[in-house]
C-alpha cells in the first residue's frame, strides 16, 4: 500500500471519481460540481450524482453567503462534528447545533414537541441568515417551511435527512417552498442522506467561499 | 404526512427494511441481523447488506464485552458523536476519540505520522479490551494491524473507513490480522463506509448489550 499525504489522497480519490462519473456518462453542472463530487467522496456513493438537486443559483449564493461571515445551523451534533472548523474561522462564521442544548429539550418536553422543531425556531430567531442543514429529522425540514411561510430567510437550506418514513414528502414539501419563496436549497431527493451528506455538501461550500477547495491549502 | 412518534417511525422504518431485503432474497443470519438493519437504516443503503462482513462470534463477543463495561474508542469526533450516550451509560461504559487530544496532534507532528496511527497507539496502550471503530482513516486500521502483532488485543474492531484510495487494502489486511489473532471484526468491505456506518454499527452492539434494541426502551 502506498503511503501519500492527505491532500494527495483526496485528489487521487477526486480523479477516480470524475473518470467514474464520466463512464457512467454524467456530466456534472460546473457551479454544483464540487459539492456532488464532495458527496461522493465522504460516502462512495454515486447514486448522489443524481440525488442531489440544486435551486437556480443556491450554490453561489451559499458561497456569498459564507463571505459575508454567515453561521451555519445543523440539526445534529454529529453533523456539527463534521463541518470544517479551520474553513469557517477563515470566514469569520461559526457553527451551531441547538439539538443538546438543555433549554431546547425542555421547551420540547414542555410543547410535546421535538427538539428538531424547537431548535428550527430558535436560528430562525437568533440566526436569521444562517445556512441551515438537515441531515436527520424531517420534522426540522417541516418546520423550516413553518418559518419560511412566516419570513424566515436563511441564506441556505440543506435538507439530506435520511430514512424511510416522513423523509420523502419532507424533502419534496421544503423544495417546493424554498422555489417558490426564493430561499436557496440543495436537497437530496429520496431516501437517502445523512449527518455525513450534509457535512460533505457544508463543507464543499466552505472550502469554495475560503478558497480551500485545493487539499494542499488546508494546512495539512 | 403522519405525526407518529420517533419509536413508531424507527419500526416501520425497520418493517420497510425487513420487507426489502426479502424481496431482494437477502436472508440476513440470526446474529447479525440487527447491526445490518441499524446500518441499512442509517445510509437507506442496501448495499451494506452484502459488504459488511462479521467474523464469527463477533456479535455475541462485542456484546458480552459492552456488558462488562468496555469502552468505545472511534477514530473521528463525529462518529463518537453519533454514538449512543445514553446506552453506553447504561452499560457502565464510555465512549473515546483521541484526534483532537493536543498531545496526539503535538506527536504526529513530532513524528511525522498521522494523529490516526498515534490515537490508535494511545488506545492500545491505554484501552486494552476497547472496542475500536475506524470510519475514516484507513491508516488507522494499518496500525491496528501493527499494534494486533504485538499483542493488542481489542474486544472488536469496526472497519468501516470509505474511501477510493488505501481503502480496499486496509480493510483486507485487518480483515486478515482479525481472523488470524481471533480478534472480533465487523468490516465493511468495498470503498463503502464512514462515520455514520461506524455509529450504527456501534449502536446496533449497545442497544443489543443494553437491552434497548426495541426503541420504546430508549427513553423517548
Amino acid at each position: 500500500m502506498e503511503h501519500r499525504k492527505p491532500a494527495e489522497i483526496e485528489r487521487a480519490s477526486m480523479e477516480i471519481i470524475n473518470s467514474e462519473l464520466t463512464e457512467r456518462g454524467i456530466l456534472l453542472a460546473e457551479d454544483t460540481a464540487d459539492v456532488v463530487r464532495r458527496v461522493i467522496h465522504a460516502t462512495a456513493d454515486f447514486d448522489y450524482a443524481e440525488n442531489l438537486r440544486f435551486s437556480p443559483g443556491a450554490v453561489e449564493r451559499a458561497v456569498g453567503a459564507l463571505r459575508s461571515g454567515a453561521s451555519v445551523v445543523t440539526d445534529t451534533n454529529m453533523a456539527l462534528s463534521g463541518v470544517s472548523g479551520p474553513g469557517l474561522r477563515r470566514l469569520n462564521g461559526s457553527k451551531h447545533c441547538f439539538m443538546a442544548d438543555p433549554q431546547v429539550a425542555m421547551e420540547a418536553k414542555e410543547r410535546g414537541t421535538t427538539r428538531a422543531v424547537v431548535s428550527v425556531e430558535k436560528a430562525a430567531e437568533a440566526l436569521p441568515n444562517c445556512i441551515y442543514a438537515v441531515g436527520n429529522a424531517p420534522t426540522a425540514l417541516l418546520e423550516l417551511v413553518r418559518q419560511m411561510e412566516q419570513g424566515f430567510r436563511p441564506a441556505l437550506i440543506v435538507g439530506v435527512p435520511v430514512g424511510f418514513v416522513n423523509v420523502l414528502e419532507a424533502k419534496e414539501a421544503v423544495w417546493e417552498a424554498c422555489l417558490r419563496l426564493e430561499v436557496p436549497a440543495i436537497v437530496a431527493m429520496g431516501r437517502k442522506g445523512g449527518s455525513t451528506v450534509a457535512a460533505a455538501i457544508l463543507n464543499a461550500l466552505i472550502y469554495r467561499a475560503a478558497d480551500m477547495t485545493d487539499p494542499e491549502k488546508r494546512g495539512w
